[in-house]
């Protein structure tokens, strides 16, 4: 054991040298983050951490294992831009300041179906003191044979209900054509769980909101890391537009194979994505559920857990649905949730 | 159009045929639910179940797709038994009713450290209100190199501390020899998340606690499905001991591919899995999160979404806990757990 | 068990006739697709599904459980279409023939670099016979700061070295304005595995293949069921593009928590989408396994499982790649593969 | 740009001192490890690290993110021991070698019947060459309400079928008492995949076993990585058996939501086991498909991936298997499989 002691002091040795040489490094890299917020260059440059480590392992070559290398590199190199998320956003004052109060409220049916059905549901909402609307004109079905929303037609109602009560219209685009086409029927735009890995799209959506600042709401990839998630928003601040609200619905995972709930509540994302951004979170206990009964509890959960908002799927008459009725709430469920806000915040 | 609305009237008939016979099964399977249980035979019969199918294949062999007839059959049995979990269980009164109480707090370290580490923990619960006392020593762990924990002598600490502090000691087992060496020392038996698939394990756990009705903590597998994880209690339950608690302690999913948890907190399988049993339902927010940082409000989040009760990785001094230091949380965060029960229950 | 028995009986003899009535029903729903199909109307109708199902739940509320008559109805409901996806895709003689091959062969850089490096490879590729060049100039990267393809330069490289070389061009366009504005770059049209979901883009991709059906390989989405997949190929099918070719890329499982594969390769997934669909299926080695190293294996198994072809990341200079050098092979690994097909095919 | 570049060539030189750095503490843990091993010392040490890391963490409290000292030391003591599971695996004699044997082929029912089930199977597989017998008697089904096995008398059936056709038994045990009560029986001790995180079944396997070196077939947990399912092996050998054989068999992914196959085929882990480990590794095709018609291509492309064997469920009369009889090939189906090893091997 005496010469394993030995050895060990010296590793102890070797092990604090090089945690004074990681101090040292982060000097600098803070350093080149400086330099480059300043100059507007943009933080991460992967191509620039791709050559300091193939060149290292180049230059180390049959000296260590280069995957070593690698690895160490990588984790430095995280650490070295970790805080970067930390952008504040803001919002225009264009929807009142709707977006800065807490928590964010946005409600509506899954699909626009008439102007009946959105005018009876928005009068139901406004008078629960809810003025951001939802509904879709456009709807991102698995399968083609199945109803795809009233297209434009359906934003045509939507903008009219909205104005006519006094709300602001929130709903979902599905690609660059769409996108520019049909841009001045949404207040604050959508974008799908199904569309936040369609980078062409995402960077559209940024370029065209640059201009306006309009909000974006940007879903989760149901199979998307948080890290995943927090770059696809960048996809759209880079292009100009730091207006992105994100909203957690839900991941897939082997529990879907025999349960209930269409997904998997990701309720604790709440907290990670916290220590993570600064950008509004909200949460869609409707998708994440799948089924209406479940969705009050979950929506008192996430705002306990420091959700910024909710978007809630709510119909006058869910078993009428053309889409996604299962899921829907009642006004009567909605306004248990405004009973918990009213106490609590 | 005219052909294809003909056809589905026929459709439509035959469809409304077939639900009254669904209807009349059901009675006929009700009946022989009853019968079962005033003869004190098993519900379930798979072997019976299985013959049905088969046989009903056989016999339209050629004449349908035999998929369908099971799909359809595998449909209707499910239905024709899923009142089952519904079984009232009743805990003894050995524990001065503590597993009655809503919430049920169970509070210590990970890992039976020494004598001193114990005690130091188990007065700061008393002194909070909580008499469960958990703690390892026996720990499974992912590497056989790994520290495996104190074992018999970790046993007899914990039953010293547990009785000079008038607490309950709830402690793992590992397999079916610890549990017939060591059973006395437990007065809780806490089988983990690794050993939930272990049915024969399981049946010697049923076995042993059928003789006092010792309670047994059983912890969700953290790959297993909610219907995998009620009948995993079944098995205990079946070999004579009601007295089962289910733990829910987050599951493996992609998140951890990047991810500061440890494990995807299944907060909402609360609400999934009070729908489907009265078992007693307690969240493990220690190992659900795997970080100190996230336990207290993912423990009030899983109380608010209908949880029986907690148990919780404490430690007076966790950067030193020889097991899960980061997971563990200190007394001054257990009591904000405490502060939000005492508000609300 | 004599009352047992009996009961048993009477569920015997209801559940014959139940399956006679399923048999009636499959001969209805086989006419309807009958006369769907030469009245070219979609054989699916989501919307017609749903109404069957919410009508008899509605008219037997009280009487059976809704989710029993859900459960049911959607298993008849599937197997009443479920040959559907069996048509017969057929490619247009544009490419010489090259996508009716056995196996067809797809190889080139992940990204268009320069005129050097895009010839290079071509040379070696054409040398080993192969014709399909592929290569990207818009890179769908995590990270918006990342390196994201020369973009339309990179096209202009890849047409003249295809041409050149007398190659065809198969290359991936990221969102609908891509699509519009570079359209006669691509011989083949790749779309990626995030833009699985995108049915937005999908739609935009057939409307625009439609006119000289175009050849489309479209990937799986990493998190895509096979199902999922197959309606997002219909997605394009359904505008008038019957040229789909199915690409398998590995697939998003906890196995990424630690594991030196970038992906789960989902080489059994070819035995089962086989079954369902008589498109192309090829498989991509390159992703699936993110490292050279498991490359030429991965791609014999595929091939030894039926795929029809396969997509290959291959490089003159791996170590040099801007983009998944560790997935790259070189040429003298491609051989290895070449020298597999000629000996087996 | 002049200050960022002067900035990183300061950080590259000290990105040099710092894999300077890594080399020469390499050289130091080699030699512990060296010096372990002449003293069986077990070389991980998980204490130590934790030990290495905090106080390394201690120390540099608010100089530098504690995360970054812990994930660059996990990195480099991962790498330190990375060589670990190359121990070279061993046979004894009682099998007449067949361990040896590439490939090795073991086959037979799921669940052994009757004498005359598997008196009959075993004759057809004895006549194909085949001398390692599978069949369990003890069965861990997810209800405890089906057939559990036949037990004791299954394991009598297994034993005389197994010396009257002079082949060998493999057969799974289920816990610790199992083991004591009925080793005898076994001449291949098969566990199963819900045991393999029992560890503390996993180390009576291994003590009980270390007296007569019996081979033990591991199964992978169908959601263990595969450095989980290394350090289960592990825990086997460490109690002083080196003859473990690792069988593959599917692993449960989001697939099984919506699939024919009852697990994901793990084929590609065989590369990437390979490049881990020294034991042998087999697949088992029957599990990892669920279904009869998917294990024959399954099992010759899992030969092609370097498997070094098969198990796999076969039935003279497969519709006629009390347990998965979906996934039993029937003799004619092993022929084909033969076939390809004869043309191959």
């Amino acid at each position: 054991m005496n010469e394993i002691n030995n050895l060990r002091r010296e590793i102890n040795k070797i092990d604090k040298e090089l945690i004074d040489f990681l101090i040292k490094r982060k000097t600098f890299s803070d350093r080149i983050i400086s330099a480059k917020k300043s100059q507007a260059i943009s933080v991460y440059d992967k191509k620039r951490e791709l050559e300091i480590i193939t060149s290292l392992k180049n230059e180390f070559i049959g000296k260590i294992n280069p995957a070593l290398i690698e690895g160490v590199l990588r984790e430095i190199l995280f650490y070295s831009k970790s805080e970067y998320y930390k952008l504040n956003n803001y919002y225009s004052n264009d929807l009142n300041g709707l977006l800065d109060k807490s928590p964010i409220l946005i409600a509506g049916p899954c699909t626009i179906e008439s102007e009946e059905q959105l005018s009876g549901i928005a009068a139901h909402l406004f008078n629960n003191g809810i003025r951001l609307l939802r509904g879709g004109a456009f709807k991102p079905r698995t399968s083609p044979f199945s109803f795809q929303g009233l297209e434009e037609e359906g934003l045509k109602i939507m903008k009219s209900v909205a104005e006519k009560n006094n709300m602001f219209a929130v709903t979902e685009f599905l690609d660059s054509r769409q996108l520019e086409t049909y841009y001045d029927y949404a207040d604050v735009l959508q974008i799908g769980s199904r569309n936040m890995f369609s980078y062409g799209f995402l960077k559209q959506v940024g370029k065209k909101t640059a201009v306006d600042k309009k909000p974006v709401l940007l879903k989760r990839g149901f199979n998307a890391t948080l890290n995943e998630f927090l770059l696809s928003a960048q996809y759209i601040i880079n292009e100009g537009n730091p207006n992105v609200i994100l909203c957690l619905r839900g991941i897939r995972t082997f529990e879907q194979i025999d349960s209930q709930m269409r997904n998997t509540p990701d309720l604790a994302s709440i907290l990670e994505l916290k220590e993570l951004t600064d950008l509004k979170i909200i949460f869609d206990p409707s998708h994440a559920c799948g089924d209406a009964k479940f969705v009050v509890p979950t929506a008192v959960a996430a705002l306990g857990l420091g959700a910024d908002g909710l978007i809630i799927e709510t119909h006058t008459n869910p078993q009428d649905a053309v889409t996604d009725g299962k899921q829907s709430i009642e006004p009567a469920e909605l306004e248990r949730v405004i009973d918990y806000i009213n106490r609590n915040y």
